[in-house]
């Protein structure tokens, strides 16, 4: 079960069937929205999230945080949701609740979300939004639900009995989490659009329902991102559950181990070839962003210097990269009263925002009695 | 989709597979309850309701609505929950709302339900009751959802485009209703034994994943009652929207009315044969509960007096029974101030049970950072 960002990779399943027409539309809307944001940001609020499984990585760094950090800077509202419901059947997880949670409020402002101006909560916090979901579970149907494609592969697979009432309507939750704070813009990958359409119907169906000529709820654009393909280094898809990922807490030697034991090819002359070289080239990518360079760039600097300098480059890099994220994240992690009062103002604004939104709710449905 | 009560009659369906077994185990468990409810009614907390759907008739009045005043004016705690998130794709009660809830709220305080010692509340007003419901649809799994007799049928028939996420997640949300207030007993006929289940199963799967040795959860007892099966005027079910249904607040002269038309047989001999005389049998019993006494000393005094007799008898039975109740009604529906206090005291009480119920699920599910 996936969240709204890169940050919580799905069950294994196949990627969901968004017709190219859709990706390619989406990501000229997003185009025209980048323009908008740059010349109006305050028009926008944004939301986000991550499920607490643990520390982020790499690929959650460049994939989808930093996108975050560049909107916040750029003025726009940021709602950061820590989706603690979506963890539940997760044994480990849910044994370590507060810690994840933590490990998650620490990444965020080590990468500079700024609590001041941006808005980080927990799903559990904020029962107005929560409840959102009954008038919005109305306005979708079974079929509907069925077309999740996480949904249906869980099923394909493992039979109904693997799916829970809680995966089964996670587009819908979704839905509340987006709209609880009337956000307008989903960052999201390419492979999110079909969940993020489920809110935009949900907002739409229910403006025509009870919104009485008016918008309760906008319909959010998506704001694709193009997350760069960083493999973990054992040239699989980057996850801290495989034990192959860079965490942002990671120290300097920890970090240079890991990537001295990467995997490359045996061939001596370093080159940026995604296809024919992909364990290389996801490393020339990582010392590349880390740079500000492309990875054609880092990879003439190397030649054929074989891959133990592409290595020493990356770890260079990577740790010069992330330093002061890396001292911002320990000095926030000596003062645990201010991390619990970075959650506890994040959950009550949430809260005030969700009470809002629902009375709203409630007067549209006519439910004041 | 039902509700807990027969107030709330389903869409047409075959009645649910609930093995005599099961039954009679429920029965058998019902008596030894009533005797410890006599013993002990403080001891009881019972959760019953209604959906919004208009005024309440003679059906409810004798199948759910005199026990609740029963069980009240015995000292078990009595919650009155009306299910106004239940009929939201009933477009006919969604543009009514407000008059849908004031009616059974009217209906009830008629009957004599007492907002001093029993709560009448609207579900849309709870939302931490409405929480309630992702943690709870984590321990459901889709097939235990398909297994709803309601819903099976619905998509057997309409397909799954006709079932919308709330009907088909109903019977979580019913648990959430149920447990929120930590209920023990609830009242139903016989054909809601296995949406009680679920709620059962909720409890005992959420006891045992988080409830770290201790019952956060009571498994609720169903109190099988057994309804008497009284027909509509013109011999099929009873209901509002047949027509064919006395109900609490009709006068004296709508109910003659009514009662003189009613459909019965051409025998003068008037008896009681629920099988063979269905109509006339029916009508019997209804006068019989009215006067405290059974259908066939009514069928005895009528002797073969005939139809129109008969028809007399019941209308007057009925309109002497209801005109207390009748006259309540009336003065309570002449202070409009007092219904809308009621209601809002019955919310602000369940709200204060079920912020008590969620800070206890948190503090289970590790939800405090």
């Amino acid at each position: 079960m996936s969240t709204l960002t890169t940050t919580a990779p799905a069950p294994a399943t196949t990627a969901p069937s968004v017709d190219a027409l859709g990706t390619s539309a989406a990501k000229a809307r997003s185009a025209v929205l980048e323009e908008q944001i740059l010349e109006e940001p305050g028009r926008f609020r944004v939301l986000t999230g991550d499920r607490p499984t643990g520390r982020l990585h790499l690929g959650h760094y460049f994939g989808t945080l930093h996108n975050r950090v560049r909107l916040q800077d750029l003025g726009v509202e940021l709602f950061v949701i820590i989706a603690d419901y979506q963890v539940l059947t997760d044994r480990d997880v849910a044994d370590h609740l507060a810690e994840r949670v933590e490990e998650l409020v620490l990444d965020h402002l080590a990468i500079g979300v700024d609590p001041e101006r941006s808005t980080v909560f927990t799903h559990s916090a904020v029962p107005a939004l929560n409840q959102l979901l009954l008038p919005f579970l109305s306005l979708v149907s079974v079929a509907e639900l069925n077309r999740n494609p996480t949904v249906k592969d869980e099923i394909a697979h493992s039979g109904q009995s693997a799916v829970s009432g809680l995966m089964f309507t996670y587009p819908v939750h979704q839905a509340a989490d987006i709209l609880f704070c009337k956000a307008d813009l989903v960052p999201v990958g390419q492979d999110q659009l079909p969940h993020l359409e489920i809110t935009r119907t949900v907002a739409r169906r229910f403006n025509e329902r009870y919104g009485n000529g008016t918008a309760v709820f906008p319909e959010p654009d998506a704001l694709l991102s193009e997350a760069p393909l960083l493999l973990g280094t054992d040239g699989t898809k980057m996850s801290k559950s495989r034990g192959n990922a860079i965490s942002l807490a990671a120290d300097a030697d920890e970090t240079a181990r890991l990537i001295k034991g990467a995997k490359t090819d045996s061939e001596r002359h370093i080159s940026y070839d995604p296809v024919g070289r992909p364990e290389v080239s996801s490393l020339l990518l990582l010392a590349a962003l880390c740079q500000g360079r492309t990875p054609e760039e880092v990879a003439a600097d190397i030649g054929s210097a074989g891959s133990a300098v592409l290595k020493r480059t990356v770890a260079e890099s990577v740790n010069e990269y992330l330093a002061p994220i890396r001292a911002r994240r320990a000095e926030y992690a000596r003062d645990r009263g201010y991390l619990r009062r970075v959650l506890r103002e994040g959950n009550e604004r949430a809260r005030a925002v969700a009470d809002v939104t629902l009375a709203e709710v409630r007067t549209a449905m006519r439910n004041h009695y």
